[in-house]
């Protein structure tokens, strides 16, 4: 009986399942934590590692890219076939901090499996999930035969995505000749749930501000003063209250411009998962649903603009009163962006938006952090097709698709490259992503790399070089 | 040529004018800080100091009263006239805390004299003005021949006015059938200008408190749940949007229940002052004067009810940002009040309406802290009249009318006691109340102690015993 190509790709899975995962062990136990600088060395060690693994994996190329702060990690192993399309995979080598007392049952940097899971930090944010594609790519070889894959594939995982990914943008900016691909596989998020197997098609954008609000020269006695001048905290608070109408819609004029609104298609498709709002709640660790009407929860979180407060400050906030009426107020807002809205509009917007509407006599300063933009692949896009295609083999089952209410650093790729952003990941919610006791499920793990091994294959079959 | 009364009061401030400036020097040279517990024996000395020296001065009985706090000091000096009124005199003998370091020009316990001018802590708040009343006293004895007051004179001179009277409301209530009176006289207030000498009518009451909000359990990531569930930062910016109409009233229903309105006379009155709005607002050190429509700024501080947030805060207020939706938010709101307003009314229609306002999936806790009620004589009031005319023969013009836009503990004496209260100072806006330098301008000092001569014999005079 000879082995249909999937078969062929399990067993070679079956057969490599044990190196591979003593291989991850290996790296998870670096503490590759981004944020604390005692790391920086276990930072630099963790891209060496990797370096060092996908040049035993095959790939021809495989160098530590040095930024200003941790190093990145750059692979490539071209295609016979020039006609194929590139693709770029990025993920992360650097972890969130994590210690044995925050409430691990095991230590994080001490890898071990326990009911068919594997606990420690990184294993599924984002080091396993970076790590399945070199099984994928063996396997892929493997089952049909190839001595180079059938795309051109790139890979650039990032160290510092843990902590804001600070010199992500020119690091792309500066390579961006070699990093030029028709698509960005981002392995870097997850699905709906061990059952559900989804494909993730954007990422909410992200604009982030803080506007200071002054209005007396300093604390001033609110009993001699009160009623009779302007008080910064009740002026910034009046600017939040009206940042979104009655309808929860937000109310900068202009905001909406743009906005690439949800399909039919795309509406029926996300009504389709499984959706328990209790439970959603509960992971909320909130005690009720509520947004922009006309829309439902995960439409809300996926799919549409948003202004939240992150942070309001002013005044006396310790213990007790303090009858003073405060120098100065301030607020921190961020903005989750959709497809079609633009970061300096939303700049603009904003700041005409504050100035119009606060009273003589409070002077405001507006500070914007460096923004991120939204990403979305249409359904039909032929890349897309081939990911759900190639996790349908893996997994058996349909796979749906959702999208990530987050903002990430894929979203550089998009604009320097000019490529669209795929989703590629197979962590669940129980991971505990930031959280203790990380884990990744191993049946996961195995079927992302199984996905990875249909997808190159796929890719190259059904989208020639769309460049 | 035979004396008048008031120049024989003139001629007895003179001459022991340099015996009642070194006694209140070496008073002052107490640090009697009751906000800090290492000063809490000088807070004791101070007491026994004061109930000395009004021995001295002849009052017949003098005390020190124990609290639970720091210790108060009481004294009386009955009439002869058993129909005559009688008059507690209120103040304090605690201060501010004050260190050279803080800007002072000379060490703020080492009284000195500077340009007719003595500076030292507590020489306006409060110990001056309460001592020009031993002066006074003595004047009024010389100048009409009398071995005892004309009225039943009562002082009660508390110990923890700066750190918000904590225990005078029960010391009050404990003593309020040796406190009995007819008229409450508070020497802890200022005066329009050195120009322009004015009573004050009256003070805004004070209501207090914080009301909590609680959103999800704990701060939950913006991106993956924002805009789907309510924020506790929006919800308490909402909360303070809504305080406040259009129109700059308060837009609590009910808020103005009872408010004893401004007469025409009382208009008339205040517009006559030399009011200077740019000059009010520097020493407002705000840009803009802003507040309840059809009202005046003076108006608005001494006569009109107000709800001022002292304090806001929730979520991440430090550098940078955090894409957080905060578990909670808080704000503090005080409400000083006029007359005619009651305080459980005031926190029954606050928390109704805080109530009513909270979206779903918030939970609140509002807490108020004890409260201050206004106090106001009107203008017709005999005992004002008298105190009117006293400080009008002192100072030797036109008296004019001023209210307080903050709130003080006298509220507590005119609450158990069933007395009007009335306010007799001399300190002027410049005296630095608080602040380094503080000092008393001599020449108004010693027009509190004629002022005070001559409103004895007045209000027995003018004010037969009214209970
Ligand atoms: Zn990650
Ligand atoms: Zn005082």
């Amino acid at each position: 009986m000879s082995q249909t190509p999937d078969s062929a790709v399990r067993t070679y899975i079956d057969q490599h399942r044990t190196a591979f995962l003593d291989d991850l062990a290996e790296w998870l136990r670096i503490p590759s934590v981004s944020a604390q600088p005692h790391h920086a060395l276990d930072v630099r060690r963790s891209a060496d590692w990797l370096a060092g693994k996908l040049k035993e994996t095959g790939f021809p190329t495989a160098e530590v890219w040095q930024t200003p702060g941790a190093p990145a990690v750059y692979a490539e192993w071209p295609s016979d076939d020039p006609a194929a399309p590139t693709v770029l995979v990025y993920g992360h080598h650097d972890v969130q901090p994590a210690a044995r007392e925050d409430g691990w049952d095991s230590e994080p940097f001490e890898p071990v499996v326990r009911d068919n899971r594997l606990y420690a930090r990184g294993a599924a944010d984002d080091k396993g999930q970076i790590f399945f594609h070199t099984l994928g790519v063996r396997a892929h070889l493997a089952a049909t035969g190839r001595s180079v894959p059938a795309v051109h594939l790139k890979l650039l995982i990032e160290g510092e995505e843990e902590s804001g990914s600070p010199h992500f943008r020119a690091l792309v900016e500066e390579h961006a000749g070699r990093l030029a691909a028709d698509a960005v596989i981002v392995s870097d998020t997850g699905m709906w749930s061990e059952d559900t197997p989804t494909v993730c098609t954007g990422m909410r954008g992200l604009a982030e501000c803080e506007i200071r609000l002054y209005g007396p020269d300093q604390d001033i006695h609110s009993g001699s003063f009160g009623g009779a001048v302007p008080n910064p905290a009740t002026a910034v608070a009046r600017l939040v209250a009206a940042l979104h109408d009655e309808q929860g819609r937000v109310a900068v004029p202009g905001f909406y411009d743009g906005v690439v609104e949800l399909t039919d298609r795309e509406r029926e498709l996300f009504a389709e998962l499984p959706f328990d709002e209790q439970r959603w709640l509960r992971t909320a660790k909130s005690h009720a649903a509520q947004g922009e009407a006309g829309y439902t929860t995960l439409e809300r979180v996926w799919a549409r603009p948003t202004a939240e407060v992150n942070g309001i400050g002013g005044g006396y906030q310790g213990a007790g009163s303090k009858t003073v009426i405060p120098a100065s107020a301030m607020v921190k807002l961020s903005f989750r962006l959709v497809a079609g809205q633009d970061l300096d509009h939303i700049e603009r917007i904003v700041r005409a938006w504050a100035a119009d509407r606060l009273p003589a006599g409070i002077r405001h300063e507006i500070a914007f952090s460096p923004g991120t933009r939204p990403c979305l692949t249409p359904l039909d896009h032929p890349a897309l097709q081939s990911v759900a295609r190639a996790m349908g083999r893996a997994f058996g089952t349909t796979v749906r698709f959702t999208r990530e209410g987050g903002s990430g650093p894929a979203a550089d790729l998009q604009d320097v490259l000019g490529a669209p952003v795929l989703f590629l990941g197979i962590s669940v919610p129980s991971d505990g992503w930031h959280a203790p006791n990380e884990k990744v499920e191993l049946d996961l793990l195995l079927k992302g790399a199984e996905t990875g091994a249909y997808l190159w294959g796929d890719l190259a079959a059904n989208w020639r070089h769309a460049r």
